[in-house]
């Protein structure tokens, strides 16, 4: 099995060492990913200046091809480029942060994998969620994580189809989380913004959001994951609204 | 009617300009735009670093505010911090090139409107398709805008509603082209890049893709923007794949 390994937080994060160190076990993993760190980059692409890569040992034992470019491009450089052969799976994580709700649309983590399932492959986004009171352990996010794609290989992930994968903030003695299949929550959040002035006297704005996990739906990938279950939501990129679509028509 | 027009070609770019000429016959328009072009940049925003704003004349008369940001944030902080008041509608573009099929998930324009549906606001991404051997006329383009956004204001483009609309390229005598609702296609395009050696020898690359208008189904909007209609493709943010769901659940 030929996987390829890819994230947003940049090739030495490490979630994405965690989740290689398991993935071993399963094939072959090569890694490709950005150089630097890419979190809520979206879907963005690189077309008007040329990618650049180096070879990066990420630890012992473990080499990686760093891109300076977005996940998207990670992926189709990947494929197109820097693999031997189309790979089986495309593993793209695991982020520093949850994914859910809104935050689908803004998370390069999901972009990658989203732009696996466009050129035809199966992909798996996966992504902890963090909470400032419990430690984060990506290596037992990266061992829950085989046990969810170990489900979807079995319920049959298909070429183009996406599972993004969200990982609840439990304690260091909490039982492996049960996996909930579920929507996303479409709710918006409040942005908020800073305005201060440089010593020039411009306006500049810094973001002051804070991203919680707010209210919601009892069905959603929010409510799932504020109650501790490992969330499974599949994703299309099919934009179309086709209620809306067959009313305007 | 209060507007904000926003885009992902920056601010003085010309089809911004063209559309709000015609904007302003409709009501007041309130421009925040990238201060330099974000094309294929997606639904990235800027969280890690401050948003630094610009008064920039555009043209005689015509003042807006440019934000050193992607698409989405425009949206964000005009919405937050820059507008008198929530705005009565969204309009991002005319972009310079097609914005159909999976397109659609790359584009800045797309993003900008999808955000302001995320907050609860009617919008409509306009994008011109582009042919070398076609004079590019945005202020046609600009035009046949207000008949379209006249016919999904009668339809009623309610809030949290996005139209992404795509003009063909015509020549100079064609008549006005009729409006086509439709879906958006999902077929993949083939990528290519060129690898390149820089003079240490560290491999580069640069995306050389051909972006062109390929094999589709006949009720795409990919079909009908080559056969030279306007197209109107309803989208949304909820990227649940719902018979997915069903099955794995």
């Amino acid at each position: 099995m030929l996987i390829l390994l890819t994230n947003d937080d940049g090739i030495t994060a490490p979630g994405l060492l965690a989740v290689y160190r398991e993935l071993i076990k399963m094939g072959e993993v090569h890694v490709v990913a950005p150089e630097t760190v890419q979190s809520a980059t979206g879907h963005g692409i690189t077309l008007a200046k040329p990618l650049l890569t180096s070879q990066v040992t990420i630890d012992e034992g473990v080499v990686g091809t760093a891109v300076d470019g977005r996940p998207a491009d990670c992926v189709k450089l990947a494929v197109s480029q820097i693999l031997p052969r189309q790979p089986d799976l495309v593993i793209s994580g695991i982020n520093s942060g949850a994914n859910v709700g809104i935050n689908v649309i803004y998370s390069g983590t999901v972009a990658a994998a989203i732009e696996a399932a466009f050129l035809g492959l199966p992909s798996v986004a996966l992504s902890l969620f963090l909470k400032s009171d419990v430690p984060t352990d990506y290596a037992r996010a990266a061992r829950w994580s085989m046990r969810v794609i170990d489900d979807l290989l079995n319920k049959g992930l298909g070429p183009g189809q996406v599972a993004s994968v969200n990982f609840p903030a439990l304690g260091p003695d909490a039982e492996t989380p049960p996996i909930r299949y579920c929507r996303q929550c479409t709710r918006p959040w409040v942005d908020t913004y800073e305005k201060r002035l440089d010593p020039r006297g411009r306006a500049y704005y810094w973001n002051s959001s804070v991203f919680k996990l707010g209210e919601t739906e009892s069905d959603t990938d929010v409510a799932f994951l504020r109650q501790g279950y490992t969330t499974v939501t599949p994703l299309h990129f099919d934009l179309t609204h086709y209620p809306l679509l067959a009313r305007w028509k």
